[in-house]
């Protein structure tokens, strides 16, 4: 009988230079300014990939107003931040979340590839559509796109993308001195892209690089996003209330990437944690309380504003029952607004009920370092997740983490004890995806 | 009476991996795979550093096809590149070449203010409108634009990227743990645009670095160019025939600002030069030989067509007088084209005579490491130009520079013997810009 190789945790690192919450930046331990600290920013690459954590994780927003988050509000560009990160760290993966509403994708194809090479194939591209109504201002934009159309855009972006990646075959660029031959033109390709909503020519001015293309994130939830992220993703991004609602979402997505003749192996769901480690269980949950305790009722009905296109709700009474506002996040963050209305369905709610749970972080992964490291185990073992993105929840945890969960999860199997090769596809044991060209004439992956 | 401190050189290294011709990187020693090598880079960035270079500039294009030049082909993208030379390196300025006519200015202002927090205030900015008609067929659009379209987008788009990085005021971000107030909401700014080609909202999401502003650079010879240029830029970067030619341009240009209420030493014009030194003149002399017999006849029509929207000159006979295309480079790359329109009215010349002059790099800087210096010299003295931008000529001869020449024009007082400050306006001797809010509210930089 074949040994079977155990199977083990995939984990990322978010980096928020001010903090998850709109308060977490008011910890006395908290640096308030981190989220423009190139050497904040250098350090938690570096302890993650001490770690040997397979990525660290950028998230991003295009518009802010005078309610936006901390974090939110002054901090750097995902592409160049990863980019400075890339020159600084050797083997961990570099996920840029940039959206496809609003940028060109023979640039964005650019920069992504540029980061794939400055690293050495460690890039990878979190795709998503804006939900903030302010982001068309800030591009010339009157409207919002609808839910659907988005999506319909993001498909075709990404198509783009991925084509214009596939300009050049792996063996093109012949470079010989003697003959002055640079390349071969038959292995260069125009991708001549006319679709719905875009038209691109190329070819790109860039090669491939070890990894072949960027690894393909998604981080949406609903109906559409679900369906997407399916059949495109190579990891998933996502939140969740607890392990039974992750299950049936990993059940059901898994189901529909196997619908499109996937591996369902090959693609990883990692919802997003903010683990709490404390050497007693007492001691664990004394530091969540600190934490929650940040939290005021006015941080949390700005951070639920965020989710309703920045709706304003310093305009209701917050002790009357919730109001009636649901079709507003809809079309803005769709999967955050349904858990709200499903809530509202089982009891009768106020604002500030809503807001406070809302803002305050689970504690679900909150307890002793073995305690936490049950908790991944569970969620791996029973399929509620293959991994997670790992978020600092007070200053010093994610170090705790690294220091006193990381080598548990070693001992169990269950998580690497070195990286398993040079890129970041080597690191989730996803093959290099053959140039589309090279395929088509030669029906192998190299010619 | 006062002393007036000795006018020194400002000096610019320009990166181009596979070379700067069509056929550099035929060279025995010439790296051809040197564009995609983030060591390359960050070796010749760190050289420059060592030789207390001002900084150093990343050119660009935005489309290729089998014509193009092998550093054009396959290549970094300006940003991210610099993004990562800006961990490894700590006091040299990072220039990007940025098109203005297919970026969103929301993006790139944030991109770039980026890169000016990652690198402590080192960012520049190449602000280029793109003169390849081969570019728009790369994002969806039809038409090239006309060439004073172009310079009107230009000078809106610096607008409003420029309106953007004042978003927050220097001191708006007050980060009160005890009251829990992260900014002042009265110090954050909308820039509301609506003008001829743009209309973006703002307020940007991200604050101003150490030196304010990245510093800006223009590459125009043309009449607009030079316009926009002596209004606009901090720094022009620009390519001269000889000495006399650069002398009347400098005279012009500085007029021009002066035209404007500028003072004309705020601006730094830096021809593009490729030194060659040997150890005796005649080894200068001959290693120049060895390079400009790298070019064939091949490559001297594709560099020759570059300029002219990608025109195929293999169509025409070589030795017959030079195809009245003239017309057809005046709408893409203005200044090239008047230069040998000019030539032509002087002489008639074969193509073939046409396209080795073009293609064949100036010897005006080939000699001994005293010699190189003398002319560096004679045109700071003789204001032809406020310093350079020194591209690598063969294989080598950067570090020849650095190490020998570097060293005659610090003995003679026309360079840096250590950098003055930390951010890139340090280095050039500009103030910081106050931010247009708090000036306009207190008439003083900082509130």
């Amino acid at each position: 009988m074949p040994t079977t190789r155990r199977r083990q945790l995939k984990l990322g690192h978010m980096i928020e230079g001010a903090g998850r919450t709109w308060t977490d930046w008011r910890h006395p331990d908290a640096q308030p300014g981190a989220s423009t600290d190139f050497a904040y920013y250098r350090d938690a690459a570096r302890l993650a990939e001490r770690g040997r954590f397979d990525f660290v994780f950028i998230a991003d927003s295009l518009s802010i107003n005078e309610r936006s988050s901390p974090h939110y509000l002054n901090r750097f560009e995902p592409l160049t931040i990863l980019s400075g990160l890339a020159a600084v760290t050797e083997h961990i993966g570099l996920v840029a979340t940039v959206s496809v509403t609003y940028t060109e994708p023979f640039n964005l194809a650019r920069q992504l590839a540029s980061l794939d090479h400055i690293s050495g194939g460690r890039a990878g591209w979190n795709v998503v559509t804006s939900w903030l109504e302010g982001s068309a201002a800030n591009f010339g934009k009157e409207e919002h796109l609808a839910h659907d159309v988005r999506y319909r855009l993001a498909a075709e972006h990404l198509d783009v993308v991925q084509g214009l990646w596939d300009s050049w075959e792996d063996d093109a660029l012949v470079h010989d001195k003697e003959s002055g031959v640079f390349f071969d033109p038959a292995k260069l390709h125009a991708l001549n892209h006319k679709g719905e909503f875009l038209s691109v020519k190329g070819p790109l001015n860039i090669a491939r690089s070890r990894q072949g293309q960027p690894v393909i994130f998604q981080a949406g939830a609903s109906e559409d996003g679900r369906s997407f992220a399916a059949r495109r993703a190579d990891a998933i991004f996502v939140g969740h209330g607890n392990i039974d609602e992750a299950r049936t979402y990993y059940a059901d997505v898994k189901a529909r990437a196997a619908g499109f003749g996937r591996d369902p192996d090959d693609l990883f769901i990692l919802p997003a944690v903010s683990p709490i480690v404390g050497g007693t269980e007492a001691e664990a949950q004394a530091k969540w309380e600190e934490r929650a305790g940040l939290v005021s009722l006015e941080s949390a009905l700005r951070m639920l504003g965020r989710s309703f296109n920045d709706h304003d709700f310093n305009q209701y009474d917050p002790d009357a029952p919730f109001p009636d506002v649901i079709a507003l996040g809809l079309n803005s963050q769709q999967s955050s607004t349904q858990k709200i209305a499903q809530a509202l369905q089982r009891e009768t709610l106020t604002l500030r009920q809503v807001a406070l749970r809302f803002a305050t972080p689970r504690g679900d992964f909150t307890g002793t370092p073995e305690q936490v490291a049950d908790k991944f185990q569970a969620w791996l073992d029973t399929r509620a997740s293959d991994g997670f993105v790992v978020q600092q929840s007070l200053p010093g945890q994610f170090a705790a983490f690294v220091e006193q969960v990381v080598p548990i999860l070693q001992a169990r199997g269950i998580f690497r004890e070195d990286y398993e090769g040079l890129t970041f596809r080597d690191s989730l044991g996803l093959d290099a995806p053959p140039n589309r060209h090279t395929l088509a004439r030669t029906g192998r992956a190299v010619a």
